[in-house]
């Protein structure tokens, strides 16, 4: 058993898994089944041996009668029984959290898939490794099996990146990927994926962005070198995209992707989550169903696209593996891509010109005067109007409260202040052309 | 000055830079540009401090009047004044080979950007490393800027690589591209191609298909764990596709690319390189232009693609860089993934059944009985046609050698065996019907 290109001899690493959900008990069995392939591949061995879980009798499919049991994951993490702790529990606090800190704070390094924990600590748990010199890998924290955290640790040599963006949500791609296939309503959509277990029983973290959010953040530190700043990122999920918007997207060339969108400007970093007009033909636009995508935008390596499944078991645990085998060969990285004293305090930036035109859906008062008057508004504020679109096969059929009917008009704008759309809209609400909320989405040329 | 995680201090790490083209400027004014970037991510200083090349005075745009100058790119390579030595100079053989040899035979880490070298002497380069203790990086060898090695050696986990594919030549994929969006020919669209400098003067290299077979080669032994074979692959180019076949598969929902695809079989590997339909809508069939991308089908993590530009300075030296930050670092992997004596002795597959379709273009003679004939003989192979497509708009006028006028005709087929589309139309052929070499695209699902 040797290290590749030395000849010390190094001892198996005993591996302690708190946490045997799906990506759990699939990590402990490939560790089981492929060890003699990983060992030839490391020079090392890497044994499981001590688990935590609520249950200890659940039939996960892995054998799990040899290894120490533990009820406790923060025992388990300050186990000497374990060489590294893989955190797969879940949840921003509570045991996850304590675990972990027990863990870095005696040395002892530690793999975790956990973005809400990430988000959150991610700063703290950073600096607690580099006191006590513990490596802390999170691979599957964000997009699953894409190696994201590595391309940008690692991978870019040089390269300063100006913009990350991508689908990191694959319930919500899910959805919007069935609403283009079909004539299917959100609603709808989001039971079948309930049902196909793609979406939780409370989907509002999902279909809200929240989760995209979280992973953004992650991926914004280690773009740009600033703190992690979660609660800095505007946030609008999906729950509001219609049939009609999906459809007018269609014609105009376009498809409807949530994306988590993290740039650098002059003034500070913009992070948002939104769902967005992509260009048909672009490569994120091909990226459907449960995938997921990040790109990246740099200065040296103009885009980059990597796309791979966002969940699941196998390729989480993949993940969470290519963390392990790092800290097996010595591989050292700062967590969070610079020694955490060098990251920058979080600058935001104001909500700047954005470089794209926006598609506004209103449901105006069929009246005399209405697309008139809401244009002229539009005028005022120096925003240029590309087309105006009335599909009457998709009109929805609505009544003012006044009793007059009402019928849905797209405006797709050239470019303009995000501000000054809006500014007209609440103008153009307040004269009292239009019902209810209007729908606005960004469209990104990317 | 200290590395991450412990006390330690490094010196500065002494790089000497062999060729200093396009890509070797780019990596010199980058680390004189960047270095106090670079050294507090990497907590040690990167300096350039000896180059080689052919011309002392030719102007690139940076100053070397304080670096050691070495006429001789071997005595660059074993100086005493540097750390690791970095190959741009290109070339299988020659001051290339010597000099990465005479470095890794000293125990010198070696950075290269060479796909030529690799393809041809890869193994031989990874046993001197791994005897010698030295490292060796890569990565700027196949694809430019994607990070498609480090996803290979350290990325995947435990992922078995069942499938790598991808878009590996950015001349191909311009010239592709091109003729897809306008009506232009392959002569004609290869000529702006090198007036742009996306292609050599000689492009064979390139538009044969000959470059995606060295990269493809390299990939596969990464990805399966066998010698590198880059004698044992089919080996196709692009030069003979028209704007008939581009327009034929735009009909049917395609577009074509040259892709190089590799993949395990029971009996062995396979690796071909060819143009191919790949269905519109997915996400390789939007890597468009100069870009590159790297497809890998696993056992855990199903479809990973990467995609990015695949040449140019700043993205190759970019990668160049992560490699040398690896090393500066000292991570140890083995070269091609596994220790080389690990590899298995290649094992080349049977040309196996196509998984797929077949498009299949002809020039009939225009008498009747002709279509009856070439279809009688198809199905005596068992190969079932979708469809059979006339575009007289299309249609080349050719007349046969007898003087009969000859029509276009394209087909397209069922799933079937490659052998039997082959023989049935080397029958067709000797029947006399045809005119010309047929046209064989193979079509992929993916």
């Amino acid at each position: 058993m040797q290290e590749y290109g030395d000849g010390e001899t190094l001892p198996p690493l005993r591996i302690g898994v708190a946490g045997l959900g799906n990506v759990g008990a699939t990590l402990v069995r490939i560790l089981q089944k492929d060890g003699a392939e990983l060992t030839k591949k490391l020079g090392r061995q890497l044994v499981v041996t001590a688990v935590a879980a609520r249950s200890r009798s659940r039939d996960r499919g892995i054998d799990i009668t040899n290894l120490d049991w533990f009820d406790d994951p923060v025992a388990l993490a300050k186990s000497e029984g374990i060489d590294l702790f893989v955190e797969l529990i879940g949840g921003e606090d509570g045991p996850a959290f304590a675990a972990v800190k027990a863990a870095l704070e005696i040395g002892r390094p530690v793999v975790t898939a956990n973005k809400a924990l990430l988000a959150k600590h991610g700063l703290t748990l950073a600096r607690m490794a580099e006191e006590s010199g513990a490596q802390l890998g999170f691979e599957a924290a964000v997009a699953g099996g894409i190696p994201v955290i590595k391309t940008l640790r690692e991978g870019l040599g040089s390269a300063r990146i100006a913009k990350v963006f991508g689908i990191m949500n694959g319930t919500c791609n899910y959805i919007l990927t069935r609403m283009g296939n079909e004539d299917i309503s959100f609603a709808d959509c989001l039971k079948d994926a309930q049902a196909l277990g793609y979406a939780e029983a409370d989907p509002t973290f999902d279909v809200e962005g929240f989760d995209t959010a979280h992973k953004l953040s992650i991926l914004a530190t280690l773009c740009f070198g600033y703190e992690i700043a979660p609660d800095k990122i505007r946030v609008e999920g999906i729950s509001r995209i219609t049939q009609h918007d999906i459809k007018v997207a269609a014609d105009l060339g376009y498809k409807i992707k949530l994306l988590g969108i993290a740039q650098r400007t002059d003034d500070g970093i913009e992070q948002r989550v939104h769902p967005t007009f992509v260009p048909k033909g672009s490569a994120i636009a091909g990226v459907d169903g449960v995938m997921n995508a990040v790109a990246l935008e740099t200065d040296h390596v103009h885009e980059l696209l990597l796309a791979g499944p966002g969940a699941g078991g196998p390729p989480t645990a993949s993940s969470v593996l290519s963390d392990i085998l790092d800290i097996a060969r010595g591989t050292r990285v700062p967590p969070l891509g610079v020694p955490s004293h060098e990251l920058m305090p979080y600058r935001e930036a104001p909500m700047r010109a954005h470089e794209g035109g926006y598609y506004i859906r209103l449901n105006a008062k069929d009246v005399p005067g209405a697309l008139a008057a809401i244009t002229t508004r539009m005028g005022e504020r120096n925003i240029s109007i590309d087309s105006v679109i009335q599909r009457s096969d998709l009109s929805a059929k609505a009544v003012a409260p006044d009793g007059s009917p009402t019928r849905t008009v797209v405006m797709i704008t050239q470019q303009t202040l995000e501000s000054s759309v809006r500014e007209s809209l609440a103008q153009i609400a307040a004269d009292g052309f239009i019902v209810g909320e209007p729908q606005l989405i960004r469209i990104e040329t990317l």
